[in-house]
């Protein structure tokens, strides 16, 4: 009878090696999007499916599965919370999901995604939702049957739900979002009601490229992103990754004419770098050394993106050395009115431009359609004239084509239902933490001021990232604050903003 | 019983399967040498020992050896010079000699390339030959080693050169090399005695390197480096690499301070990476589809480098728009004398940095230290001596120091021996395909003068590229130019350029 030891240690070799591979898939998927030559795509694809057939064979092999049904009966597996127990626990779910999709649906699948993608950008291009309906179609059948494979309780959505948020419920995401509307919906009329204008015209103009790039760095290196351990690149749709335990890549996008897209766009990848760089790399490949659900990662981005990026006490910091770096286009401003500017609220049609405030009710949307989507209920021939009509109600403004409406984003084209919610969950998680950073750490603004961001990223590093996948983000909630999730925490933070912002005394 | 139709098409399909990891490996290469964060270097290391484990498996693998032992007595194989029997005979070649290395010796040679590297990188640092002299001994014994595992006839040195110059031994490269020593002694004499001062000052200035990037780009497109299929970028030590059919990556090192190097260095690598595109994409991965030595890889590296780029004609082209990029260091500088300084014979320190002329020199010098080291004439702790040696007879300087002499190149730290002549070799032929060409197609100096290169990247990619490895590059030169490898074109060509230059009249 082999040992308990010998068998924790072929599942570690087991998943190392897997690693190996999935972080190979990760590099080649960068390159693909930082300059592959145009003609090299079609290889690069054969590159990738051969990688994922690889990956899906390990990750459903009979050894593997062998190991996991000896070990999460032993010992080790007695606190799912423990290093060894977490890895059983989680990898023995994600194996027995895995094995459930039928080869078939996997393939179909991976499919769908690519010419999903390409009947989007032809719809997006000539704003003609008609041509991307058949592709809709197809991936929201195949969600669907994906969804009965693995199975679920109440709700289709939540087998997909579970893909990005493990352990969350589609009655949960309902509850705490509708919560978050009806709260936010009266701070956006403050904000109209107030006839403080709105403008943030001072971060158009000149900014050239070259001091964009030397900011970005030095506001990402000053939250703590370490550039020993990762590098920053430029893509056209920003994004970070990991392809090693010390290889982590944030990429954005800049703009000659505007400073605000590419410097949040960096501070919002540059949180999500900070988080995977702060997973233990000893468990790198393992639940414990990986991120725990998207919500959770984009709590990170936005709270270095958002609650510390837009915060006064930042720009007290940064601004000098950003007036300096554009003096054509900021020569002349002073702080109040910049600060001002990097708050603007104002609703618009494009989610990834919109204002911290406004964010949450462009994913509320998506939200309500397609989990409406999924449970059958929205016929997909009736989305755009629904989506209009949540723009209308939500943001008081009606796209003039589906260009800038429902075929705006990507995620629908690529299949993926379920993800939508992580962005505004990660928004309500981002307002507990730091509310409870305030309150463990007292006067974050007099470190922001300065610079010193250690404080606060040790803290998440203590709280958060070191537990990897050991506690579902609601447990996590529950050790950190004595709380469940609420939109309490954000909306008081926003609110506390508002009164500054639309003071004009 | 199988068709032979059958197990042609199972052949194929291993080695792409096996190309899918190679040119993976490219990419993980690549990655590592434009920019991998530095701690990211461990994890990298273990990717690549991971995929090479892969690969050398496929490689070996008895059903490839069963395949091509089926199919070497077939009809397929008849013809070693049509696409399936150069497919057929290569491969039985390769797999013959990998299976004869023991896993040992592999993975000592693996381990030896990096600790001698990292040797070398520190004893050059300090000038000090003596710390690298372990590393070079181990390098040197392994690879005898390796010679008596895969077999030669009558040298030692010959089972090297193979895995670089297929075909080719240490006999021809001896005469060649000699021939070409001889002949190159009174052309450096000539120089000497002409009095014509030999000073490119004028390559050494102000050249911004944003246009340096533009001018180097718009060179190597010029001469047919085809963008859609590959990239130029930056980084330390330049290269050229493939990593996929339609993916061919070259990149180069800026100098503010100085034109030459990179601009030379552009050409160089666009030169490799035409060869490349040139061959026949449908049999990648393939021996038809494949580079058949570094002698010939080499010899269209220095046509378009030396050949082309420092011809009179290439300038009357480019030099217009050359000026006009570097205001400040060419603006009252004539093309007369911006050709002359491009085309400056002074015998000096650095194989990198050597001219066209004397570049052979230090090849000779190193190709006769390394036979007799592989030979066991010249024992390890005699080589500085016999260095410097060397270099007071071809080049009439002695290196003040190690670093700048006998340390100044990587690869012996990499246990590279029989590498080094391939670059003379290169020259040789190169001089060899530039008098056929002219001959086929006239005058070239007139479709220089207007930037037409299609011709002659046609006529090499006819006679040359498209070959793949169906023949050696002995049975080439035979082919195109009914003669065996001789220095007579490359001292013709020079002599007729020293005719020029050394004209003051």
């Amino acid at each position: 009878m082999e040992d308990l030891e010998s068998l924790w240690n072929r599942l570690v070799a087991h998943e190392r090696q897997t690693s190996l591979l999935t972080s190979i898939v990760s590099i080649l998927s960068w390159d693909e999007r930082t300059g592959l030559p145009p003609r090299g795509a079609e290889w690069r694809a054969e590159q990738l499916a051969y990688l994922a057939g690889q990956v899906h064979q390990r990750r459903t092999s009979t050894e593997l599965g062998d190991l996991l049904e000896r070990l999460r009966e032993s010992e080790l597996a007695a606190d799912p919370h423990s290093d060894r127990g977490a890895t059983i626990a989680r990898l023995k779910h994600d194996y027995d999901k895995e094995r459930k999709l039928p080869q078939r649906l996997v393939e179909e699948l991976s499919r769908a995604e690519v010419l999903g993608q390409q009947a989007w950008v032809e719809a997006r291009a000539a704003r003609d939702f008609a041509r991307f309906r058949p592709s809709l179609e197809t991936n929201l059948r195949l969600r669907r049957e994906q969804a009965d494979a693995t199975g679920y309780e109440s709700n289709r959505y939540d087998a997909l739900l579970d893909s990005y948020e493990p352990g969350e419920t589609t009655e949960n995401v309902r509850r705490a979002l509708s919560d978050l509307r009806a709260a936010l919906l009266p701070l956006l009329a403050r904000v109209r009601d107030s006839g403080v204008p709105q403008d943030d015209s001072i971060l158009h103009g000149d900014f050239p490229v070259d001091a964009q790039r030397r900011i970005g760095r030095r506001a990402a290196e000053a939250i703590g992103f370490d550039f020993e351990r990762g590098r920053l690149d430029e893509t056209d749709h920003p994004f970070c990754t990991e392809a090693g335990p010390h290889d982590h890549r944030i990429l954005t996008r800049y703009d000659a004419g505007g400073f605000a897209q590419a410097f949040y766009g960096t501070l919002h990848e540059a949180g999500h770098g900070i988080y995977e760089q702060g997973l233990r790399s000893a468990f790198y490949g393992l639940p414990p050394g990986a991120f725990v659900s998207l919500g959770l990662h984009e709590s990170q981005s936005r709270l270095w993106e958002n609650l510390v990026g837009r915060s006064r006490s930042f720009w007290e910091f940064l601004y000098g050395e950003v007036r300096q770096a554009f003096p054509a286009a900021l020569g002349a401003i002073g702080l109040d009115s910049f600060w001002r500017a990097v708050n603007v609220v104002r609703p618009s049609l494009i989610r990834v431009e919109a204002d911290e405030l406004t964010y949450n009710l462009h994913i509320i949307a998506r939200f309500e359609l397609e989990e409406a989507l999924v449970r059958g209920d929205l016929p997909v021939d009736e989305l755009p004239a629904a989506w209009n009509a949540k723009y209308a109600e939500y943001l008081g403004i009606v796209p003039p084509h589906d260009g800038v409406g429902v075929l705006q984003d990507v995620h629908w084209s690529a299949a993926l239902f379920g993800y939508f919610p992580t962005y505004a969950l990660g928004n309500l998680y981002a307002g507990h933490w730091f509310e409870a950073a305030q309150r463990d750490l007292g006067d974050l603004d007099a470190m922001f001021r300065v610079g010193d961001f250690v404080p606060l990223r040790r803290w998440l590093n203590e709280h958060l990232h070191r537990h990897g996948r050991c506690y579902l983000p609601p447990e996590l909630l529950q050790r950190v604050c004595g709380q469940s999730l609420s939109s309490r925490p954000l909306i008081a933070y926003l609110n506390a903003k508002l009164d500054r912002l639309l003071d004009r005394s």
